[in-house]
């Protein structure tokens, strides 16, 4: 089970889209940019995990290098906001959703990619969260800003439980399309509720 | 054709002093550094780009660091900066000329490289970017700024297009010294009209 | 003489968890993070000087990735700082001498690793540096601040005089434990006496 199934590499297609446009749309917030720099963050933003993947995984060349298609959507993405980002500010909620399925089919991917390559589950899961928040890290980083996924939100946890729960389906040798989505719809879910609720991961209990 | 002709490999090493010494200077000109720092910051801004491209194109160990005269002129571009930087700043256009030289040529050549390992014209136009323009990308992002290259000057795009040129002569089969300098003359060329016009690239078209 | 020592193991697994440690107290100095942000702030601290060694030597996946020690230490000292941070504070001393064995060994090692894979002195003494110094740079420039080795302090200067002592020692095909515990020592007696006198880099000679 791998982005080959027609179903999961759009869904992967459509996170690194997702995860192309909101990435340039925060910078967009953040700092002023040229048109080089808006399409490069969302570049980086939609690609960036997958190469820091590909490097833990001694799996170079990086996958969302070598195809074109995910160069494409990901630079289409930063391209939309260079030109609309004003007029998108209204669909948040949709880029959100959309944002949200690329984080779970990024840590799902990467889960089965790592167990497919013989790591072990504890490396599949730290490199399920890590494609799935890296491109927004590396996004913060590049504009010097501290990575909102280090300070607020729930948005890595998610995406660890997803890959937690990919790992547990590869084991039982069960990846199949529903069992799968379903690694997916966990994280999906849990980021949704964080979302709908304004939760947080929880802060230091030292703090006020 | 590679840096092996000795003019190509001049014009490559007198590219990474040159980002040695003006990623040093302007790090000095944005914040306080040490020697370790500054001779840091010089060889990140000399090799980095290189670094990043070998990455990308599976070519590791990267060639720059494996080769001690890529280590020392960055470096030594690092270590002057450090004792003379005042001085230094009567030198800007000789400096800015020779940035531009380096711009160009590791354009061209990782353009070159990439073809010449099997990957695609966007792949090569993309990572002859990356490879001209990463160093001074890490080297902003390595004292807590965003990265000139993404908010002002004419800097990425003239690389871009001499990376796709040099993209065309290859697939022309043509990569003979003069058309190989023809390619690099046109990111040059286009870098120096920028700096000479004071020109950026576009802004969104929604700022004012 | 390599990791496999059970003495150096223990040194290196010491080094990575006072680096998680100390990397994500220095991180909650400076900003609010949550569990994640500091869970993953102290992993990077911890491992990030290992993974680009190996990307510079060509030894990917990266061993601290591979090797679930070297995880569950550097997360150790993640987590404890997010519990207890406040209350460590008492403890800078420990926590500094544990951070300067983990420079010394990581160094060291690292020096070692890149002549053993037959790379140059030169190279040997630059991968020794930056493993011992790349996890706190990577650490500073996640939450947007300029490295603290760029600009003040005895630290990368030991590490690299660690690096080349190791580096002499395996050159005399003499790395028996106590010669690599001398060139180990060496460095953490250079970084001790920057600590006791406060010692730093020298800044350029053109600064007051």
């Amino acid at each position: 089970m791998s982005t080959e199934t027609p179903l999961l590499l759009a869904l992967d297609l459509i996170g690194t889209f997702a995860f192309g446009l909101n990435g340039a749309l925060t910078a967009l917030r953040a700092t002023r940019l040229d048109i080089f720099g808006v399409v490069t963050v969302g570049m980086l933003t939609g690609l960036g995990g997958g190469v820091i993947r590909d490097v833990l995984l001694d799996a170079l060349p990086p996958a969302t290098f070598v195809d074109w298609r995910y160069l494409a959507v990901a630079a289409a993405g930063g391209a939309i906001a260079f030109v609309l980002s004003p007029a998108l500010e209204r669909f948040t909620m949709p880029i959100t959703v959309a944002d949200a399925v690329g984080l779970s089919v990024f840590a799902v991917l990467a889960s089965y990619k790592a167990l497919g390559l013989g790591f072990g589950i504890l490396q599949a899961i730290i490199v399920g969260t890590i494609t799935a928040v890296g491109g927004g890290t590396i996004r913060d980083m590049s504009i010097g800003q501290v990575p909102v996924v280090f300070r607020s939100e729930l948005y890595a946890i998610p995406a660890m439980i997803g890959a937690g729960c990919a790992a547990l389906v590869y084991s039982l040798d069960y990846q199949n399309i529903a069992a799968t989505l379903g690694a997916a719809a966990v994280c999906f879910v849990i980021r949704m509720i964080g979302v709908r609720f304004n939760l947080d991961a929880p802060h230091p209990p030292w703090q006020r």
